[in-house]
This record gives C-alpha cells, sequence and structure tokens, in this order.
C-alpha cells in the first residue's frame, strides 16, 4: 500500500534541505535573506515541488531530476504570497500562524524579499544543472515557469482577483481567474516535473488535463475552507473572502455542490493519469490528498 | 565623426519598436498592459538597451543580436522603478515628468505590473531566439541578468538603500550600495551585449571594468542632478535625496570634488575600452553623455 503521509514527509525533508542549501549558496545574509526566509519557513506544504517531482517519477524519471525546477517554482509561489498579502493588495497580517512578511518586517522589506525570491527561482532554473537535461530543455522549462507566472498566468489571475472583488462573478468567470491565479503554476510544476523526467508529449498532455483538474480542485477546498476550515489547524483567518467580497464557489455553487465539484474534478484527474500506470501512485494520492484536506 | 545624438536616436527607436513588438506579442490587454505600458512609454532614456547592443558592437558583433536582451534588462529597469517610487519606499509621485504608476493607477496595479515586467524579462530572455547564441550561451546570459537583478545586485541595493536612509555612509558603504542598486544592471547589459556579439574573455573583462566606471559616473551624476538639475528638463522633483536624507556623493565629497570623481570615472572607463579600437566608438560617446547629461 502507497503511503501518503511517509511519502510526503520524505519529499518534504528533501525540498526544504534543497531549499535551505539553494539559500545559503546563492544568497548573501543580512535583512533580505532574513524576511525571504520567514517567509520560506512558514510551514508551506511544498506542494508544487512534491507535485514536480511527483510528476518526473510519473513519467520514468527520477524525482531528484525535478528538485531544484520545484524548489524554483516554491520561490516563485513564496514571492506571490508575500506581495498578495500586502496592505494595497489583501492586507492580510496573518500567513500560516506567523505574522505576514510585512507584518514581522515592513512593506518596503516585503516588496524587496517577494522581489529577490522571484528572481532567485529563474537564477536557480538558469545555472542549476541537472545530468540528462540539455539546455535546450533548460530554456523551455525557464518560458514554462515564466509564461505561468506572468501575463498569461500567476500574475493576470492575481491582478483579475483584486479588480473583482465586490463583483458577482459567473462560474466561468471565476473559474477562469482561479486558472491564472493559482493553476497555471501548478499546471507548469508538473509539466516542468514531466519533462525534467523526460516524459514524451503524450505523456505530458495527459499530466497537463490532471494538473488543471486538482488545480482547480485546489482552489475549490480553499474556498471552503474559507467557510468551514478551523482557524487554528490553517494558521490564517477564515471568513476572508467574505470580508473581502471575493467571489467563491461556495458563494456561487452553494457548499454541497462545490464539495461534488471537487470529486468530481479529482476524478477528471485520476482518469487522465490512468494511463501512466503504477508510477503515478503518488500523484494519485496528491489528488485525492487535495481533496480531502483541512488546512 | 561620430553623432551620438543620430547614433541614440536610431537605436531608441529600435528599441522602442521591439519593446513594443514583445508587448504586443506577450502580453494580453488589460489594466495591467496599460500600467506596464504607462511606465515603459514614460520616456526612459534607454541606457541600458542602447549600452547592450554597443557593446556586441564592440567587440565585433551585430547590434541586433543584443536587441530583445537589451529590451528584457530594460522591463527589469523599469520593474524597478515602479517599486521604488512606491509609497512604502522612496514614495515618488511622479517619475520622468509623469504619475508614477502607482499615481496614474493604484498601488496593487503598480506592484502587480512592475512584477509582470520582471517575468516578462526572463520569459523574452528564454523564448527569443537569436542567431549565432546558442542554447548554453543564452543560459550564461540569464544567469548574469538574474545574479545582476537579485541579491547580489539591485534587489540588495534597493535594500540597502532604504535601511541607509538617515545613517551618515562611508564613501565605501556609498560606491558598494550604488554598484549593487544601479551598477550591476548596468554591468549585466553590457556583459551581455560582448556575449551576444560573441565577445572573448579579454574583451568581456575590459568591458566590465568600462561599464563598472559608468555605471557609478551615472550615479554620481544622478546625486549632482537632484542638487543643481532642472526639474523641468529632468521630469521629476530635484531635492529628493535631501528630503529622504540619502546619503550622496556631493554630501560626502562637495559639488566640485563629485564632478571631478565623475570624470575620473568616465577617463578610467575610456581607458579600459581603448584597445578594442574603432568598434567602440559609440561606447565612448556614451561615457561621454553620461558625463554631460543634464537629466
Amino acid at each position: 500500500m502507497f503511503n501518503l503521509e511517509t511519502y510526503l514527509q520524505k519529499r518534504r525533508d528533501a525540498i526544504n534541505q534543497a531549499i535551505n542549501d539553494l539559500l545559503i549558496e546563492m544568497v548573501p545574509g543580512g535583512r533580505l535573506l532574513m524576511a525571504m526566509r520567514h517567509s520560506l519557513d512558514a510551514g508551506g506544504k511544498r506542494l508544487r515541488p512534491v507535485l514536480c517531482m511527483a510528476a518526473a517519477e510519473a513519467v520514468g524519471g527520477s524525482p531528484a531530476s525535478a528538485l531544484f525546477p520545484g524548489c524554483a517554482i516554491e520561490f516563485i509561489h513564496t514571492y506571490s504570497l508575500i506581495h498578495d498579502d500586502l496592505p494595497a493588495i489583501d492586507n492580510d497580517d496573518m500567513r500560516r500562524g506567523r505574522p505576514a512578511c510585512h507584518t514581522a518586517f515592513d512593506e518596503a522589506t516585503a516588496i524587496f524579499a517577494g522581489d529577490a525570491l522571484h528572481t532567485l527561482a529563474f537564477e536557480v532554473l538558469a545555472s542549476q544543472k541537472t545530468d540528462g537535461i540539455s539546455p535546450e530543455q533548460q530554456l523551455r522549462i525557464i518560458g514554462i515557469i515564466a509564461d505561468a507566472t506572468g501575463n498569461h498566468g500567476m500574475i493576470e489571475g492575481q491582478m483579475r482577483d483584486i479588480l473583482a472583488q465586490g463583483d458577482a462573478l459567473t462560474i466561468d468567470d471565476l473559474r477562469s481567474l482561479h486558472m491564472l491565479k493559482t493553476g497555471a503554476l501548478i499546471k507548469a510544476a508538473v509539466v516542468t516535473g514531466a519533462l525534467c523526467g523526460n516524459g514524451n508529449e503524450r505523456q505530458i498532455k495527459a499530466l497537463e488535463t490532471y494538473a488543471a483538474n486538482i488545480g482547480l480542485a485546489f482552489q475549490v477546498t480553499d474556498d471552503i475552507l474559507d467557510i468551514k476550515g478551523n482557524p487554528e489547524l490553517m494558521g490564517k483567518a477564515v471568513g476572508m473572502d467574505e470580508r473581502l467580497k471575493k467571489a467563491t464557489y461556495p458563494g456561487i455553487l452553494g457548499l454541497d455542490e462545490s464539495e461534488a465539484l471537487v470529486r468530481e474534478l479529482v476524478e477528471e484527474s485520476l482518469q487522465a493519469i490512468d494511463p501512466l500506470g503504477k508510477a503515478a501512485e503518488p500523484l494519485r494520492a496528491v489528488a485525492d490528498y487535495i481533496a480531502q484536506r483541512n488546512h
């Protein structure tokens, strides 16, 4: 039997170790490093690097080949959380049970720490060599991650999220907002892993479908947890969406139908990777985990 | 006789055209694009892409080979200006004679527009192919630019600049602050150009010395202009350094000695590229221009 708990623990240990090694190697000490560490060490789930490594495994490659690219994606994710929490944006004082970066330090430091993590991601992607990955593949990976981070992905989603506050969105608008804001980077993590594992185009296609579905499922559970989650387990306030007048899945579909949607999305994600066989076992377990998480 | 005015005009036209083409090709319409354009179209001098192309030329390469990398560096420079102007940082309402990005839009949009330009730079660097540049060289260029943008360069300089406000810096502290804040990216622009032009390591070394000196000369003239510049020509308020209690060259050395330092730095930059002969004529003219600029 596949034990997800053990698997996640092993991966997270390797990821946390690699993040620490990269910071020691690439970032000089000082206030910026402290602020970057504050947000990186805040007990994140490391979902994106875990998915990146699991995707490499799922196409028959080595998970280690996707370790550094996975860390780079985690740097981008962390930068986006730091900027999203700023007073001018979501104005969240707490993140993962600890003061947000701008609360622990100050706004200027938080803006720069986010910026520094953003750059560091690309520095890692350009400079860390992995056996078996050609320079052409490395450039393709940088392009895929930049595309998912920028105007065709995360940052456009963050902009729309702010613009849509107070608006009554349709379910399609909400879906495309979240595909951009969180879905694009999750998909990039999975595709990057597949490329690191030298997956073929058919496998990459299957993994894209998997990623699009779990990315959305992740967001819908986020919305659900903002209503019925336990703030202590989650390490942040609940009810924020309502306070910020954000459109949510439960707000549009109701709680029951949102929960049904999560199950449906997970089902579709599992179907997509069915042809990948036993090597995709970790990805299946992660899909189930996303549907059942309580924080 | 080399005519700098004509040369700069020709280069700037090509750079502005390329920036526009890249935005049309790579950035979907909407508020983010408007904010990015607002800051990109604000009449910047395009010093970094001009230097990048002139360095390609100086090593015997084609200036066109450095056009897209030069634009990517301009995107990074523009992102840094947008974030630097924010209320939490320098709190500058005006930039180049127009409202700063957060004044024309709002803080959230300005933070995201800066972020989007930052990502776009790396997307351009990874995806735009140039004849004669190998994938290995392209990765090396991305690494050099990321290194100059991040914790070993610009962002560390911006952080130190904020932290040092109100402090009495020594001339060495001030020098290293500016080598990070503006010098590193100017140096990266010149080295990138040399790599695009397939320059050898000896040529690159000479250009690094050139760039370090003109980068500093540029900053010293900036400090001088903040005291004796014409706000109308400059499109921004003068006396900002004093208001923000920033250490400056004239503040430490006096105005006369600062002007002497500029001449000295330009002299050193010219000596460094003397062996490059006639092909480096544009770089020489740019060095003189930096010393004599009035805005």
